[in-house]
């Protein structure tokens, strides 16, 4: 792992720094979505079939799985496997409930109600890795919270094999309540659900991870319909002193380090003893992982231990790191809380591990990365509505504010907004 | 105005069909705007002044404005308009403060806490076009929401001119609190909000209005800030029968009429009658209308009236349409709310002149345009907060769910999560 050690302001550029470099240029991949985009909008089905032929090599008679395919392949999957998504849907329900917002109205000036309605989206596009890449967690992760809003129809699109789409996410689209389900994969994918096609239905807005294919096409058709956050590599950033389990912090940056070689794993410590004792813990324990050479490459590029001076220090660094994940392996961790300003998830204690999170506490494991817990949020059931503004007025009340509005369009040079106002004075009605 | 009559579906064809051809190629500006951000990434204030000088024609000392600068503009500025803007103001703050979300937590599962901190974003830019679309009622709608939201630090940009910035632009930044101004315009302001210059700070979103320049340059720095939606062209659909008033109906579309050329206007009606009453009252309104040519091209081409057969016609069409503002001029409009699933803002009843949005109720006027109200929500105060979440376990909570943690991270190949939790059962602290 890398050390970075110095005065605050040191580290910090240290950190900017690294993150210039990671800024990669993909205008290649731009003009390929591009295409694939277009192809899409103008040949539907067919530009779909084709696509799946060439980058899946698989020759589609169905673009739609139909629900014998899903029961079939839900009747597969382990029964113990099913009771734990079933446990993990029932707390990602009790949790993402307490999100939901509702309408209000306010009547606080005599003849003016103003109000805003909350209402779901209509529908909902989901898109779901293939391969290795396929998590039945995120599925329900995705897919509850548009339930909860109150989404009326949920699309699923996943990319086809040759094997047929696994059956533990069939499984998870099952549980979750998916409505639809069709086997396209990355761009096309995208592009199908952002404009439709003969079969697939547009829909409102697409969230869900992919990979760059699939996030610069959700890019690219952003405005067309709504997407979530542009995903980019997970992160952990854990925050300990000499009290905490080395152990357990090395076990917790290696559960991040194994998603991906980009995966970034930070450790903030005001003890260079336990920075040690966890660096060794981490390669120790990094020998027996099945995904060893995924998890010693992110740790060996991307693993940081930095040393600060102070616990007000650690705060002062995370909060610039904005990490997608955060564990405060300090005493008495709630005591801290306040001092964080930008993390995605936050995990207090030492006993909420990361993975609590993204298997079973019920919080949402979609977050945002990249240092953009900033300004984005972890996905929720506010990503699944919209508001509508409601403005009723008298023409009493009306007339206590024209002359403010007819002053403020003329300023503007709008004169029609004024005279729009006015002539309900001037006029009486059916002249 | 084009008349669309037939059945219901022959309609939304039509609107479909039409909403195609409005979907432009603009990728001369996206490569002009890629050019444009690198050199601000690479030169800083060197490339803005440039910039300033090509786009703008105007040599600049300084990028930002002083206060004593923006004190004299506020000083020029007629009383009335002065006053108007600070009624304006109060009703904007009484209305979006109660879009305020406050933090939850919940201890249902004993040993278990999970909840979410509402927290605002810590900088915000806002972009005020130039020129004739300088508009203060804007600027208060921009910024307030940020700082309901308790955003610490308010950066507005807006293009350089020969004639300095408008007064009253300076005087709405003041009355709204604007922190910094910087006299920086088109695609390079943007670049510079969200990556930093030596002079203007970088900030984690971006808001306001502008030209394509503009809005090419957001949809590029999405991700590296967060942005507000891409607006489209201004639009108003209005339902209403014959018992509304053909003149009001007449001047509120010409309201919408005078923003520019490609606003669109649109009556949906069950009243041939009225129609062509309100038909007649548009051209006779338009003759006297300072911004009369604008406005006639602009309901020359979009203007619409929509004949339907029922009412429950009228809801079908205009959800579809999706429009910025919703005018209901029926009897007993509030009756018909449930109706309506998509709109921006709705007015309801004859004295709910669409006007009154833009500058007074307090309700916001910058709204999704273009058919993505289907999505997209009003600006407010959420669009300036960001959640984190908050997980806590003791260790007997994580022992009751450590096997199905265990059983779903090894059914998705991430033995390192399983372990993550398991570990803390095996082994004990300090081992």
């Amino acid at each position: 792992m890398k050390w970075l050690t110095g005065n605050t302001s040191e580290i910090l550029l240290e950190l900017a720094n690294e993150n210039q470099l990671t800024q990669e240029d993909n205008r290649q991949v731009e003009k390929q979505v591009q295409q694939i985009i277009q192809n899409v909008i103008q040949n539907g089905d067919q530009a779909l079939r084709e696509f799946s032929e060439t980058f899946d090599q698989v020759t589609l008679n169905n673009l739609f799985i139909t629900e014998e395919t899903i029961d079939r392949g839900y009747q597969q999957v382990e029964k113990e496997v099913i009771m734990a998504l079933e446990v993990a849907k029932e707390n990602i329900i009790s949790y993402h409930q307490k999100q939901k917002q509702y309408d209000f109205m306010d009547t606080e000036k005599a003849g003016v109600l103003r109000g805003q309605l909350v209402q779901p989206l209509n529908r909902v596009g989901v898109y779901v890795p293939g391969g290795t890449a396929a998590y039945p967690s995120s599925v329900l992760m995705n897919v509850l919270p548009a339930k909860i809003a109150g989404v009326e129809e949920i699309i699923m699109v996943t990319p086809p094999s040759t094997d047929g789409i696994p059956d533990v996410i069939l499984a998870a689209a099952k549980i979750a309540g998916v409505d639809k389900i069709f086997q396209i994969g990355g761009a096309q994918g995208i592009a199908a659900l952002a404009y439709g096609t003969e079969t697939v239905p547009k829909v409102d807005k697409i969230v869900g991870p992919g990979n760059i294919y699939v996030a610069t096409a959700k890019k690219q058709v952003f405005g067309v319909v709504g997407i979530d956050m542009i995903a980019g590599p997970s992160e952990i950033g854990i925050l300990a002193d000499e009290t905490a389990n080395p152990t357990y912090v090395a076990a917790d940056l290696l559960s991040q380090a194994e998603h991906d070689t980009l995966a970034r794993a930070i450790l903030v410590t005001d003890s260079v003893v336990f920075a040690e004792q966890v660096e060794k813990e981490v390669y120790r324990q990094l020998q027996t992982l099945p995904r060893k050479k995924i998890a010693e490459k992110a740790i060996k590029d991307h693993g940081r231990i930095i040393i600060v001076s102070s616990i007000a220090e650690m705060f002062t660094i995370i909060n610039e790191i904005a990490p997608e994940h955060l564990e405060v392996q300090l005493p008495d961790p709630i005591s801290y809380l306040h001092e964080i300003k930008n993390a995605g998830s936050i995990f207090l204690g030492e006993y909420a591990s990361e993975p609590v999170g993204d298997y079973l506490s019920g919080t949402n494991h979609v977050l945002p990365t990249s240092g953009t817990a900033k300004f984005y949020s972890p996905l929720g059931v506010y990503d699944f509505v919209k508001y509508s503004q409601v403005t009723y007025y008298t023409k009493e009340a009306l007339a206590q504010t024209k002359e403010a509005i007819a002053i403020l369009a003329r300023k503007e040079g709008l004169e029609a907004h004024a005279r729009a106002v006015e002539c309900r004075f001037t006029l009486e009605h059916g002249e």
